[in-house]
Order: structure tokens, then C-alpha cells, then sequence
């Protein structure tokens, strides 16, 4: 058995196919008929859920409150950014006609023309400020602080689920303010949030930090984001916040009087997180088995398998897990109610035990005659092999399930930053540099990378010319102390080491 | 005093003018810059997510999960079910282009053609029928029960915020059978579960039942409805639950072994309810000084609107005011916390004190320098008349807060019923048909009309001329026992009397 696994292949075999199989193994979501889009199934769902609702709460208490702006957005409108049109004109999707009709050969076709075309949002800076610059008159109505859940639409030639899909589902904030300062801290503020909630709720340590010019959102002044390592030690943007200086309040006219009389624009900020961010918990986490959730964000935190092969207890025993569940319930895990399945369904205890494991469920109970009798059950940790069971008393394990669950988050979290600390090398020259981005072992080529800090001269030039030649790109340029160097590819002054990856 | 309103025109001038304002006046909803798509603002977002959650539960306590399907549906997908096709093609919106080039003139333009146009969801039966007929092989894989929450698009040549927008939000569930029985069992059940949101949630009483021919959702074997009547005493579609038969099985092939082995089509249901509830809560419930909203469904319950005139009491009425939400909000009424706002903005307490009264929000307190002295409050509750207020001690308002929002709750609900019980008249000859749906006074056109309770063939025919005639339409066949009796338009036998009206 030691070397069988749920998933097929293995992460080290073909990390990119195992990723596939466990979004399908786990019933997350599935590739749909229409090119690039996915469908969202209840487990995934489940788990965008929660992460909706979690960050929700943490934009709530920051003073933000949700609305809603269109999906469309005329073309003259997306246009009057130039850069931020140049940035997603390869990836809109077009709404050219109303109508469908009836044609000569008995098909249906577009029928009725519209006079302007519209673009599906692929992000709603434009459509946004247009409304915000009838709402904002004087210093007064400032800041504007708003949050929306949508769909966002960019076509994708190379989808792949949660990570790169055509159609997706995210929050886009939007915010105005009065003064540059305001609004960088806002930029920083909402940065935070992400960072906050990528640590505590996803069990995802990251790096912080600013974009460099090149990988910046089309029309921002400065782009910030945190930056997650999968387990092909590849990086992964899970969230940005972007300081939009007054780029976006000149091309939509957002102007108001100041304090002094003035006329004078505002200033924008916008930061969006989205359901990539599953993917990234699954990329991070999981394991030749399956997904393995971090008890915050689990649609169920323990699924309770009674064991009913013998007619003559299976009453009592499903008796018996109703009143776990009931106990369970009672309790809290952090800020949230525990949420418990009992899986009745005729299956074998085998088949629905790896089911559950393969969903990534952080805690596992099986409950059967012998337990009866002794009062006790047997409990399995997703962050435990899964072979692993803990017999203990049934009172016992409801007092300790909060615990439990904080334990399995905590393990997680240690995990993952453990990994990635093991995977982030100082690089002090250029021979070193490429050798740690080229694959050494043709058996396994996924052991190579990682974040590499390195010096660099802030020029777009070398920038383009490791991408060209490995596919590596600064990831996040941090924050805080400056440790200035020399440049490893032109030895010229550095002010600090930036973050190298390849990424998804 | 006694002729002045806050919003103008008064509904008896112009209600469909004094509901555009109203909306406007309360900040829930602006159109946009894109023709027929509205801003929702946070006001009436707020309305709208609490729809959300407490039907979101209901779904949920009904065995149904959320999950997410495509934005788009191949053309070819959505014509497979031909009155389905028929019954939307006018209104689709179809992307049939991905990226913007510069043309030959300097201006943006569609570049890339689709080699299959994708029509924008306007209901989501036949791509998620695709994905269903995968996902089904065994009477085992049977009942399929699931909802979304989302965004369609329906091209609207005359927009109406909230009642008629080219873009709404809503949720659909969608669920697939083993059996015909089942399939109708659920309709009725997901229409039960409107009803009981409709008259505990938003105050409003409907009548329920089933659409005729002509008003049945495109490819639906029987639609069932709830219909409400709002001040202008026409009837409004609140929410609908479709038995669709096998009808989508068979366009998307969803089919399934039987217990007996055989392959036989699902039985599928479809259901849904939109933002348009925010607007219908609007006309039922407001009246000339604005939006008057049911407590449950209300983003905050109870604003305290501190006076802060004079400078050397300020700082302890604001205290007292912290301290007066802090009880409140451990307070819970039915099963929601009590959301307060303490309006601490820096303008004329009577400037706030109308602000809220045109949003609706149930329970206004002022709390002042003379209050404080006398430890009371003043309440003026928004099912009350504005200008009456109660002066009573801090403790006792305290105590009876979530009383007295349960009973504005049920006020308005009498109220609405009251209103639709006294327009709701038995019509036994077409004559007083006729007379019941004109205008009488010119001064007054909208009093006329309201719920017609007649006899009728069952025939499309004299639908058709009604409609023509008096633009009056059967809005629902009411379930329950039959009273037969005849048709008043052709004296045929008929088994039960149906409604009609005018209708949004």
C-alpha cells in the first residue's frame, strides 16, 4: 500500500496533471463546453463561500461597504485610459449585437447591430469612475469606499481551473480620496487585508511587497501584491492593490472642490482578490491524496462516517452520530460555527472515507458497533497520513475539536512557510542564478527554482531578458529595509534584493 | 406643513414618477451610462444581500447547494430547446468577437470573430443541462439540487430600476429528478419557500399559483408564480418555480439508467427570484416621504441621530450614544442581531433626521443635552407618521427594540394586505370587467383596477383580446379547491375563477 496514492499521477511525477486530477478527484470544478470557462461545483463553491464571507467581514470592518456596477462597459469608456486599454485589449470579450434571428438557412444569428460595442469587465476602473465622477462635488464627499463581488471576463488561451480562466468571480474594491497619502495608505491598508487573510484564513505565508514597472496593472502608478510558492516552488500573485495615483480620475473626470476652493482630481485605488486564490490553497496544500483544506475556509470541518455493515446496530449507531453532530455543533472554532456532515449514504466506509480524503475534509470520524460499546470513536487528521487513527473517547474528542481544527491550520500554515523558506535562496551572482532555474534532474524536473533575492539594477531591459531566457520574472519587489548590493547581471547599485520566480 | 412630502411627486400625481425618485432619494439604485443597466448603491445592495442570506438559508434548510456555471452559452446550446430559443431571442445580448484592435483610422475596434457567438445567460437551463447530462448516469446520481447566485442579461427596450433592468442579479436553482412526481414536488415546494419569504421577509402578500399558457416561461411544462399588487394597484411577478417535465432533459440529454435498468430522461425544475424584489418592496411598502423598509430585510434597524449642537455637552451625548448601541446591538431580533448606525456626521440633525426617513430605516432615535438629562430617548418609528415621536426612557427603549421592529414588521404587512384585500374585487360580467380596469378620474387615473377575481374559458384567444383591450393579463390560476362557475367573456363553463390585473 505504502506506495499507492489517491491521486494519479503523484505531484513529483507531473505536478500540472496532478493538479487537474485533484480539482476533478475533489469535485471542485470542472472545465465546462464554453471555451475557458469552468464550472464551479458545490465543494468549490463552498470554499469561495467562505473565503467571500471571511474577507467580506475584514472589508466591513475596514469601512467599506459592497454595491454593484454594470457588466458592460461601453468601448469609448474602456478606451479613455490609454494604457489600461493597451494592458487588456488582447483579452476582452465583445457584446457586438442584440438579438438573435432566424436567417435565410434557418439558423439562428446575431440580428440587430449595437451602435457602440461593449466590453464585458474584465475589471471596472472605467465603468466605476464614471459614476463616481457624478457622485463626487466637493472634498466633502470623500473618501468613497466600495466594494463589488462579480464575474470578470478575460479570455484565456491557456486555461487552467481556478488559476486562468476566461470567466472568474473575485471583489474589486474602488476607492477616492482626497489626498495622495490617503489613498497610498489605503493601497497599503487593503494590502494588509490580503496579507492578513491569506496567512490566518488560507494557512498561506507570502511575500509582500510592490510590482515592478513591467508587471504592473495597466494604469496604476504602483501595483502591490503578495505572492504565494506552490508546491512546484513556483509563484503564484494571490492578491493585488493598486495605488492609481490620478491616472483613472483624469480619464473619467472625478474631480471635486477642496478644502481651499480648488478644482482638483481624485485620487483611486482598486485591489481585487479572486477565486484563483483556491487553486492556490489547493497547489499549496495538498498532498498524492488530494486537497487538504485549512479548517478556516472548509465548507465541512468534519464528516462523521457511521459504520452500519451489521442491520442489528445500525440504529444506534446512526443514533449515535446524530448526537456527535449535535454536540459538535454547539461548538465554535475561532469566529465560526462547526459545520459537520454525517455521510449516510449506502456506500462502503472505505469508498466514502477516500472520498472525503480526496475533498481535503480536516477531520474524519468513523463511528461503528465496537465504538458504541466502548464509547468511543476513531478520528483522522487530513494533515496526518491518512492511514493514522486516533482512537479516543467520544467526549474527549468534542472537547478537543476547536483545538483540533486550530492545530491542523496552525500545522498547515508551518508547512507551508517551512517549504517555502527551504525553497527562497539569496543569490549573489549570475552563474548561480541560472543554475538555480534549470532543471538538473531529467527524472524529476520539478526539483529546481524557487525565489531567488537577488540584486537587480531596476531596469525593464534585464527584466526581459531573464524572462527570455528562463522564463523567470521579479515577482514582488518588498517592503521595509533596504540591504543596497550590486547588481548580479550588470554589477551595477542596487538599493535592495528583489523576489525571482517562475510563476503561474 | 401638513401638504408638503419629501418626495416629489406624491404617489397619488405620478407613481411611476414618485417611484423613480423614491429610488433615487433613498440612494439604492441609479441608471447607469450603459442603456437599461442600473448602479446599484450601497443602500440598496444592503437590502438586496440581506435577501440574499436569509433565501440563501432557506435554500440551504431545502437540501440545495450553490455552485457556478458559465456567463456565456454556445448559440448552438441555447437553441436546442425550441420555444426556449423563441422565447428569449429577442433579448439576448451575444459576444461575437474577443480582442480590440487599432484600425486603419486610429480607433479601437473588435478584432478576433468567434467561430460560434456566445449569447450572455439570460437563465442558464440549457448550460447547465449540458454539465447535468454528464454528471448523470444512475438513478443513484438522483435528486441534482443546486442554485446560483448571479448576474443575466435580458435586453430591455423600456428599463425601470429594480423591475425592468437589460441587467438584474437573482439567483436560479435548477434541480434534476428521477421522477415526474418529484420534479412537481419541488416546484411546489421552492414556490412555497417564495411565499414564506415573500410574506415573513419582505412583508408583502402575494397570491400563488400558475401561470396559463401564454404567461409560462419559454419551454417550461407548467410555470408557478407568486404575484404581488403595489400601490398603484398592479400586479407584479415576485418570484416563479418551473416544472419543466422532461422538455431540457431531452434538449441537453440528461438521462439516467432506472432502478428497472431502462434509460429514461430526468424530470428537471427551475426557480428563480431577482433584485426586481427590492423595487417591489418599494411600491408595496412607501409612501410620499420615501421608502418605508419591512425590518427584516433592512440593512440597518435603528439609526441614532445624536444632537450635538452645543459644544459643552457634545462629547457626552456622543458617549451616551455609543453606550445605547452597544446595548442594542446585544439585543437580537428573530434571528438577526440588530444592525445599528450612529450618524455622527457634521450637519443639521433635521438634514440626517429626513435622509433616513427617505431610506426607510425602520426606528430613528434622537438622543440630545436634555435627553441625557432625563436618561429618554426620542423614537420615531417609520411605520408611524414622520412627524410623531415617543419620548421614553433609554432602558425601556432598549428593552422593547426588537418588539417594536417585529411589530412595524407586521404593520406593514396588515397594511399590504389591507390594501390588496380592498382591491381585489369578484367580477361576475365582462361589463363591470370593463368599468373595474378604466380610469374613472381624470384627476386621478391610477385609481382604477387592482386583482379581478373572474370566470374564464381557459382559451389564449381571450387572453389575447384582454390584453389588447385594457393591456390586462391573467397574472395567476390560484391553486386550491375550484369554484366553477362561468366564463364572463363567453359564458363556457369554467372551474375556478383566476386573477387578473395590470402588471409590471
Amino acid at each position: 500500500m505504502s506506495n499507492q496514492s489517491a491521486i494519479s499521477p503523484r505531484r513529483t511525477e507531473d505536478f500540472p496533471e496532478w493538479y487537474q486530477q485533484v480539482v476533478r478527484a475533489a469535485e471542485l470544478a470542472e472545465p465546462s463546453d464554453v471555451r475557458g470557462c469552468m464550472v464551479i461545483r458545490p465543494w468549490g463553491f463552498g470554499i469561495w463561500e467562505n473565503m467571500q464571507h471571511q474577507l467580506d467581514a475584514m472589508f466591513r470592518a475596514t469601512g467599506h461597504r459592497n454595491a454593484y456596477f454594470p457588466l458592460f462597459i461601453p468601448l469609448s469608456y474602456f478606451a479613455k485610459e490609454a494604457e489600461h486599454v493597451e494592458g487588456f485589449a488582447k483579452e476582452c470579450a465583445i457584446v457586438t449585437h442584440t438579438r438573435l434571428e432566424v436567417d435565410a438557412d434557418g439558423k439562428m444569428k446575431p440580428a440587430s447591430p449595437l451602435n457602440e460595442p461593449l466590453v464585458v469587465r474584465p475589471t471596472s476602473e472605467t465603468i466605476i469612475g464614471a459614476t463616481y465622477a457624478k457622485w463626487v462635488q466637493s472634498y466633502r464627499d470623500l473618501p468613497i469606499l466600495l466594494n463589488q463581488w462579480c464575474n470578470v471576463v478575460r479570455w484565456e488561451m491557456r486555461p487552467r481551473l481556478f488559476l486562468r480562466t476566461t470567466e472568474f468571480l473575485w471583489q474589486e474594491g474602488h476607492t477616492v480620496h482626497e489626498t495622495e497619502a490617503e489613498a497610498r495608505e489605503e493601497t497599503q491598508r487593503m494590502l494588509g487585508v490580503y496579507e492578513t487573510f491569506a496567512r490566518d484564513h488560507c494557512a498561506l505565508p507570502v511575500f509582500s511587497g510592490e510590482k515592478s514597472e513591467s508587471e504592473k496593472f495597466p494604469g496604476a502608478v504602483q501595483t502591490t501584491t503578495i505572492e504565494a510558492m506552490v508546491q512546484d516552488r513556483k509563484a503564484i500573485q494571490a492578491g493585488t492593490s493598486h495605488f492609481l495615483g490620478q491616472n483613472f480620475a483624469k480619464a473619467s473626470g472625478i474631480q471635486f472642490q477642496s478644502r481651499e476652493g480648488k478644482q482638483e482630481f481624485g485620487w483611486t485605488t482598486s485591489w481585487g482578490m479572486t477565486t484563483r486564490m483556491v487553486g492556490t490553497v489547493v497547489m499549496t496544500h495538498g498532498d498524492d491524496d488530494g486537497v487538504i483544506l485549512p479548517p478556516r475556509i472548509a465548507p465541512t470541518h468534519i464528516v462523521i462516517n457511521p459504520i452500519t455493515t451489521k442491520e442489528e446496530t445500525r440504529a444506534r449507531v446512526l443514533e449515535a452520530c446524530e448526537r456527535l453532530a449535535l454536540q459538535l455543533r454547539e461548538k465554535r472554532y475561532v469566529d465560526l460555527a462547526i459545520e459537520v456532515e454525517i455521510d449516510k449514504r449506502d456506500l462502503g466506509g472505505g469508498v466514502k472515507n477516500w472520498e472525503w480524503i480526496k475533498k481535503g475534509v480536516p477531520i474524519r470520524v468513523e463511528l461503528g458497533p465496537r465504538d458504541l460499546e466502548k464509547n468511543s470513536v476513531a478520528v483522522g487528521r487530513r494533515d496526518q497520513p491518512v492511514k493514522e487513527k486516533q482512537f479516543m473517547p467520544v467526549q474527549e474528542f468534542v472537547a478537543n475539536a476547536p483545538e483540533m481544527l486550530m492545530s491542523i491550520q496552525q500545522n498547515l500554515y508551518d508547512r507551508a512557510l517551512k517549504f517555502r523558506d527551504e525553497n527562497t535562496r539569496k543569490i549573489d551572482n549570475k552563474e548561480d542564478f541560472y543554475e538555480f532555474f534549470t532543471p538538473k534532474n531529467r527524472e524529476r524536473p520539478e526539483i529546481h527554482g524557487g525565489f531567488a533575492l537577488a540584486h537587480w539594477n531596476g531596469s525593464r531591459e534585464i527584466e526581459e531578458r531573464i524572462k527570455n531566457d528562463l522564463k523567470v520574472t521579479i515577482r514582488v519587489v518588498p517592503f521595509g529595509d533596504a540591504e543596497p548590493g550590486r547588481c548580479i547581471f550588470t554589477g551595477e547599485p542596487s538599493r535592495r534584493r528583489v523576489v525571482w520566480a517562475k510563476a503561474y
